[in-house]
């Protein structure tokens, strides 16, 4: 998606040689929601003529753009997996472990209830970045507990020179990445994989 | 608003008394994008006449409705408060503390990157819940230690029983709730104020 590469090139801020990429001006943490928008449309055309039910993001970061993606899908339902659980949660719940990359952290559980996510269901998967793939393959353990069909991911913004883009595909699952980045550094800025 | 008390009542479930109103089929886990558009459309209206250049927010629930009211509002953009620092978050935040209420669970911080937080821009915060109006107490604290001006604060679902809205009404905030609870048990249900 050339206006999003263009995007990343004027308003990412990378830190370090393949480490962070900084988009909080417009995706994730200040959110241009015009922008997201036009990101919800263009998922919509890459999944056009895909039958989808439901909607399936993590918090926080992915909520807004499913929630503006939904828009471009005649409105369906959004769900976004929990983080922690709380007492507003009962317990039908489905759980799945992400794995962090992050040093220091620990793994931590993402949680769905169970009557939001039914068997049959055709779910896409949203999210703002794809790197290790280790939030990604939780959800799509999710919709598989459920026996709901995972139709595709959408990502934002997928770092290729990390493993999770090979790691999700190679378990069959259609990735589209509306920026696929092969490398970035502070010296070079970001280059994108085409 | 008629149709979100309707909604409450169809779709709410009450757990205690004056405890828990579960809404998570359409406002806060699931989400009905639709009905949340229609939820910012009436904050609009509430708020119509009053200038304002940005929406603010907290993780995790507030998110989705935030981005799909500022449709209502111009697309202005969203910000939301973030409950963990991370690498993404430059050192330049501001910072509150939010006071739990839920039993064993600590204060937390949240932050706010100071770039997108300007002296004088006009703020509606919005979100899910206000009960003992702690989120919302930092948030408007952010706000102001931005030197920015808080416009209001856009509730979906106020609990009339506990303090917060009482709270922040008195520090001369306007509060807009677009359905307030008078008291809920599991035997009588939901009753609002009026």
């Amino acid at each position: 998606m050339e206006e999003l590469k263009q995007r990343i090139l004027r308003d990412g801020k990378v830190r370090g040689n393949n480490e962070v990429l900084k988009v909080d001006s417009f995706l994730n943490h200040q959110m241009d929601v015009a922008f997201l928008q036009a990101i919800g449309q263009e998922f919509r055309e890459r999944f056009a003529h895909c039958p989808i039910d439901r909607i399936l993001t993590i918090e926080a970061s992915g909520i807004g753009i499913a929630c503006l993606s939904a828009l471009a899908f005649d409105k369906i339902p959004v769900l976004f997996a929990k983080k922690n659980k709380t007492k507003n949660i009962a317990g039908d719940v489905y759980i799945s472990q992400v794995e962090s990359f992050t040093q220091g952290k620990r793994p931590y559980n993402i949680f769905v209830s169970k009557e939001f996510l039914r068997p049959g269901e055709r779910v896409l998967l949203i999210d703002d970045f794809l790197a290790n793939g280790s939030a990604l393959s939780a959800l799509i353990d999710i919709v598989h507990q459920a026996g709901a069909e995972v139709v595709g991911a959408g990502i934002v913004i997928e770092k290729a020179f990390q493993p999770g883009g090979d790691l999700i595909r190679s378990k069959g699952v259609r990735v589209e990445s509306l920026a696929r980045i092969k490398a970035m550094s502070e010296e070079t800025g970001v280059v994108f994989c085409d």
